[in-house]
């Protein structure tokens, strides 16, 4: 059993450091909500007051944080002159499984090896459900042998452990992924949105292209128009499930990184677009779209009130 | 068993035949090939010289046409002051497997019922494969006790048949399909691409990404990137398979009948633009990049020369 | 002066034929509208009851309907076996000023030089302000000297005359133009928007723009951000105009063309896929913003009620 | 007269720095390229070795740089604990003409404030000729007693003066812009390749659609056609003029404030998906695509060799 600091306790860091606590690690938290504290340390974790502190004694420090810039600050930000790396001991595994850019996780990397630390970026796929269940994805970047004694962690939290490549590769899988996952919804959502200005039935158009060259992930379990699959966020209005927001910060990332390579991504760029516009153009004075399903998208697509 | 007469013994309708034949179905074939009227007849046809020969009696009348305009001349084009229509007994049961207009097919089950006859549109999906071990897919529209009337028929030819909808609805499943599967195949490529920019194998990324959220038709079992599958068109210098020309085609109807719907359309439009300047700016003097497979599309998002 | 067939008196072409009255020529007329025959009398045209009766005596016959099926139901259908290509005299002289498909126009053009009769396109821009003022503009395709013998017609109604090329180039030249207005509209309202969110006056920066190299025709002198501009139709909740309808008909002609060809327009047809989301998101129960000018495309860029 | 710190003396600042010596103004210089300190002193210019030095003694410093991160070194990166900032009198000018983030110049602003100094973001347009013919645009954020203060010496450079707004106003009108600039180029060659594919002159078509509405920058003076105008780009092959690196820059700059705010910009995003795509697939081994003039976008259009 590994003893753990684990730091952001959020709707994703909570569930995973409550399943590493029930799988018997040895886990100490920190987060700057008191509630999350507290909800953890009934979990049976150890509660600490600072980041610093919750990676004491420990040989696993891990950070579930919302942006790059969070993970920064709690690696690199000084206090005393010194910073979180230039303070824990060498040898110790560094698990970041944050969505960040793949630039920010391969400095961070360096500035851990640099150090004597092994990190690894290990973002995770499978939302606040998978977080509860245990049942996450890892898309794992960096050395071979960190990955194997990362396992043993990262299996008490998730059910696919995937090793991307070298530092960066989990972040740029992830991102390349989600890319992706925003033109299956966004060209899903368009094509049942046509066929049933056609007059089709859309569970009857679903269920043709799921079984033919149509098929996809958002097609196939995760339906976007309303009254086809139960269970969905289109079943509840769009509430719950992976926020527009989330989605658009991961275009962000993706393309972001494409501008840089100077690599051409117009359908993840036309997705982004197409997103931002929804969210602007349904949102009103009392529904933030931002804070809705990505499924959502379907509702662009709607025809106008006859 | 069926008295069929066949008309269009292209790269489909050439195997379609052999295979209603091979299942005992009496066949009478006409199509302006000769060679085309030889092979069938080779293989147990009755050869007829005319559309009208060919259907003289027989109580099934199947097409499978290039384009609508094919579709229309057959059935509507008048010889002696009256067209084919016109000159069936009343009961024959019409299968229309061209993929052409829902509008066209429409107007056309709506011609044919005016004249006692019935008509069902069912266009395919499973290429000249599919087409050759009878394992097509057909998206029907139309009556569905004709369908069943037609389930023999099209079983001797196809695994799955699904019933969309009423005339026409066949034709909007695929025009609905085909330019989700533009969508797929170009996003996938896209994200293939940035991934390997960013220093990812393409293989391991394709397994990450076909066991996440990214998993589509195009990913899963077409792969565009070569070297990662056996056995596709990527693998074989995109040679074969389902031509870019006939991509352009089916994004053709189906941005058509959006344009006439005023239904918004922006991933397929990008699609059917990404795959035009694929088509003008890798084509050369002696290669039409019309002629390649549709996976051929990843060649437009790779990086350029070192 | 000529004596002149005019047919199709709608909202551009009963100014059209009421200033070719006022220039002294003799015009016939006819309309399904009874309303628009008799403002054309009382303007001093001779009424007819038929496209043909139009015709009779006259030298030149100049159409100005609203799309391509009717301008071939007019010159092509039969009535009494014959079109009303067949029975014109010998070297009349055809004037469609419609806005029709670039391909129907050469095909018609065809049709009328193998009766002897010569056929030039001459659609117009200025809307129906210019058609009022005769001040509209005509891009005409066909043979030269045929422009000359038209021309005192053409200026009888408008100001510019462009001989854009042979047949069919009328329609080209304003194709092309216009899908790029829809391009520099929608850039531009992109443009403003996004300033403006970053808390710049939008007179400020239009006024930046114009003499930058962001100046077009739509910022500098139909500015579509409201407050802007006076007497625009921004200045007046977008009433009047140019229609979104419109501009999405001859976005349709542009893509048709561009289609056909294999010539990739990405930026126009994601230009349609906006005016169509504007259409579709924005029209309500009580409002089509089909009927509004198309500069309203600005309200889909416009931030959430915050 | 002014004394002024001029620190930056590529393409566009040598010729700046000339322009201010040339109306009498005193100007100290710094850069990295001695070849330009040279040649700056041989104009005329003080030489400095350092940033710091170039601004002793000075009322007025002046900032030409590459980027943000270049700006942000010299004006806040620390020497002896001191950056630049800290060691201005009292009441400094600062005039950052270098193209930014909006955001950027906001934060420089505001700590320059914080020191008793005012800032001002003046982005210019015109390119390296209008840097040497001391005719470029300055577009102007920041306080207007502080512009009207730095006017002798920003019309010793350039012709026309905008102000913005407040600070940061300059860089975002300048991205604004651009963007709208770049998707004025790319709608102007993708309209002008269809109407050559249509058979029609593209001078011709030039001609007709700028006395029309699709008059725009791009096409009436800077026509991106070969043969279509004299003097431009593409009568040169492309050499020279506004680089496509440089327009992807400041596509990057509008794009990321766009994302920041949420603000959709689908056509901007296109245009750049576009540029990249063309540097992508038209650079070769010895050819970079991203050295040519942007109206090169237009080689992207053209149809494939017959």
């Amino acid at each position: 059993m590994a003893r753990i600091g684990f730091i952001g306790l959020g709707n994703m860091g909570g569930p995973m450091a409550r399943n590493l606590l029930a799988k018997g690690h040895e886990v100490a938290v920190f987060d700057l909500s008191e509630a999350a504290l507290v909800a953890a340390e009934t979990a049976g974790a150890r509660r600490a007051e600072s980041a610093l502190a919750a990676t004491e004694g420990t040989d696993v420090v891990l950070t579930m944080l919302p942006a790059g810039a969070h993970v920064e600050a709690v690696y690199l930000a000084s206090t005393d002159q010194r910073c979180l790396l230039d303070q824990l001991a060498p040898g110790t595994l560094l698990l970041d499984c944050s969505t960040i850019a793949a630039e920010t996780a391969r400095s961070l990397a360096q500035a851990a090896a640099a150090r004597g630390l092994i990190m690894l970026d290990a973002p995770v796929s499978g939302g606040v459900g998978g977080a509860e269940a245990g049942t996450l994805t890892f898309m794992v970047g960096g050395d071979g042998d960190a990955l194997e004694r990362a396992r043993p962690v990262l299996e008490a939290m998730g059910k696919n452990i995937f090793h991307a490549g070298p530092a960066g590769a989990g972040q740029v899988a992830k991102m390349c992924n989600n890319m992706l996952l925003a033109v299956l919804m966004s060209g899903t959502a368009e094509a049942l949105a046509l066929g049933v200005r056609e007059g089709l039935d859309p569970a009857v158009l679903s269920d043709i292209m799921k079984q033919s060259s149509g098929g996809n992930w958002a097609l196939n379990g995760y339906n976007p128009y309303p009254g086809v699959m139960d269970g969905v966020p289109a079943a509840r209005g769009y509430e719950g499930g992976f926020l527009v927001d989330l989605m658009l910060k991961d275009l962000g990332l993706a393309l972001d990184a494409a501008a840089r390579l100077g690599q051409s991504t117009p359908l993840g760029s036309l997705a982004r677009s197409l997103y931002t516009l929804h969210k602007q153009g349904n949102s009103t004075a009392t529904q933030d779209v931002g804070r809705l399903d990505f499924s959502s998208i379907q509702q662009l697509f709607l025809a106008p009130p006859a």
